[in-house]
C-alpha cells in the first residue's frame, strides 16, 4: 500500500458527479445487503434494494434503514406508509443478479418480483411477502419514518414481528451464523462482497487480555 | 439447509436475555466495522468501536451511526457534543483484536490508544486524531444528533470534512478498493467477518439484462 494521502472536501466537492459518489460511497464501508418487499394499495408487490440499514436495539427488537429522497425511491417508502407492513430478505450469490436488477426503476404498477424472477412467499396472517429464495428473513411493522431535511432522505424505524431462518443456522447461544447463509454485503453503488468468519471473541473488559471463542457453538 | 422456521417476536421476547440479543443482532446483516475517535475537554483522547453506519447522501457528504444510550456508551457520544470532530477509522485483520478491546468499559479519563496499543496520528489543523494503524480514514463534523426516545439510542449526522486513503486504491472511477484495505464486516455481538470482492455490474435499468463490469479500472 502506498503512502495515505488527504483528499479535502473542496477537492471532492470540485470531482465529477460519478467519480465523486463512486469515492465518498466507499467511506461507510461494507454494508448489509437487502431486499426490502412491500405491497402497494392495489395490491401490487415490490422489491428495493437496500443496505443502509441498522440494528437499533434487542428489547423492544427495533431496525433501522434509510430511503432515499422520496424522487429518487419512492416505492417501497409509500408502501411502508400506506400498508405500515414489510420484509427484510438477506441476498446471498445464487440470486444476486435478480436482486441487482430490483435496483432499476420499475414504474408504478410492476413489480420486481414479476420483473427479476424472484419468488414471492406468503405466510398466514403477513400482508406482505418474503422473498422465498432468502435464507435470512425477518417481517417488520413501521414504529416511525424521521425526514432528514438536511437531504432529503428518511430514516425508517420499524420493529421485528417475526424471523424465518433455518434452525441448522442458530448456534446454542442464539448467534445465527450468516455467514453459512452466504448474506452478502454491497460497497460503493454497484459492487458486492462475500463474507468469510474471521474471529469472534468474548465480551471485553478493560483489565482482561482478548479472548477468542468459537464461531458457532 | 434444513426447512426454514418462524419464530415469532413473542417467542423471542421470552428468551434468555444473551441468547435473544445474539439472534436479534444477526438479522441487521454483516455491517462496515469502524472505529471512532474523539477527544474529551481535557485532551484526553477515545475510541470507540461501531457499526451501524450508514451512507446519507454525497452532495452534501452526510454519513451516520447509531450511538447506544448514553448510560452504555457516553464518552464517543459527549466528546462529539463538546468538540463537534471526530474521525472514522476503518479496522482491517491486523488491528482486529485491538480494536475489538476498544468496546472494554474504560474509566473517564482512560484512553482507548494508549490502553490498546493502536496509535494516534495528528493531522494539521484537526483538533482529533486518527488511527494511525487504519487504512481508509475520514475526519468528521457533526451536523445533528437525532435523539431516538423509542430506546434511548442516538442517530449522529455528521458531515465528511477529509479523506484519507491511498491513491492506489481509488480507481479511474473515483471507486475505493475496501477489499484490498480488507476493511472488516462485524455480525451479532462479537462476531467479525472478511470480504472478498464477487462483482460489480452495471447500473441497473428495466428493459437491460444483468451487465458485469471489472471490479478495478
Amino acid at each position: 500500500m502506498n503512502e495515505m494521502k488527504t483528499y479535502k472536501i473542496d477537492e471532492i466537492g470540485s470531482w465529477e458527479r460519478f467519480y465523486r459518489a463512486n469515492f465518498l460511497n466507499a467511506l461507510s464501508g461494507f454494508k448489509p445487503l437487502n431486499l426490502i418487499a412491500t405491497v402497494d394499495q392495489h395490491g401490487v408487490s415490490n422489491l428495493g434494494l437496500f443496505s443502509n440499514i441498522v440494528h437499533l436495539g434487542a428489547d423492544p427488537a427495533l431496525i433501522g434503514f434509510i430511503n432515499r429522497p422520496r424522487e429518487a425511491a419512492p416505492h417501497t417508502l409509500a408502501n411502508i406508509e400506506g400498508g405500515r407492513f414489510y420484509t427484510i430478505n438477506h441476498v446471498h450469490p445464487d440470486m444476486l443478479e435478480r436482486a441487482h436488477q430490483c435496483s432499476a426503476k420499475y414504474p408504478d404498477g410492476v413489480s420486481e418480483f414479476t420483473s427479476t424472477g424472484l419468488t414471492e412467499q406468503w405466510i398466514d396472517g403477513l400482508p406482505v411477502p418474503y422473498v422465498r429464495e432468502s435464507l435470512v428473513r425477518y417481517a417488520m411493522e413501521l414504529v416511525h419514518v424521521n425526514p432528514i431535511p438536511l437531504n432529503g432522505t428518511y430514516f425508517v424505524i420499524g420493529r421485528v414481528l417475526q424471523v424465518q431462518v433455518s434452525p441448522s443456522l442458530v448456534g446454542s447461544d442464539g448467534f445465527i451464523d450468516i455467514s453459512r447463509a452466504e448474506s452478502l454485503v454491497s460497497t460503493g453503488l454497484d459492487a458486492y462482497g462475500q463474507v468469510s468468519a474471521l474471529a469472534r471473541y468474548r465480551y471485553a473488559k478493560p483489565d482482561k487480555p482478548v479472548e477468542r471463542i468459537p464461531w458457532t457453538s
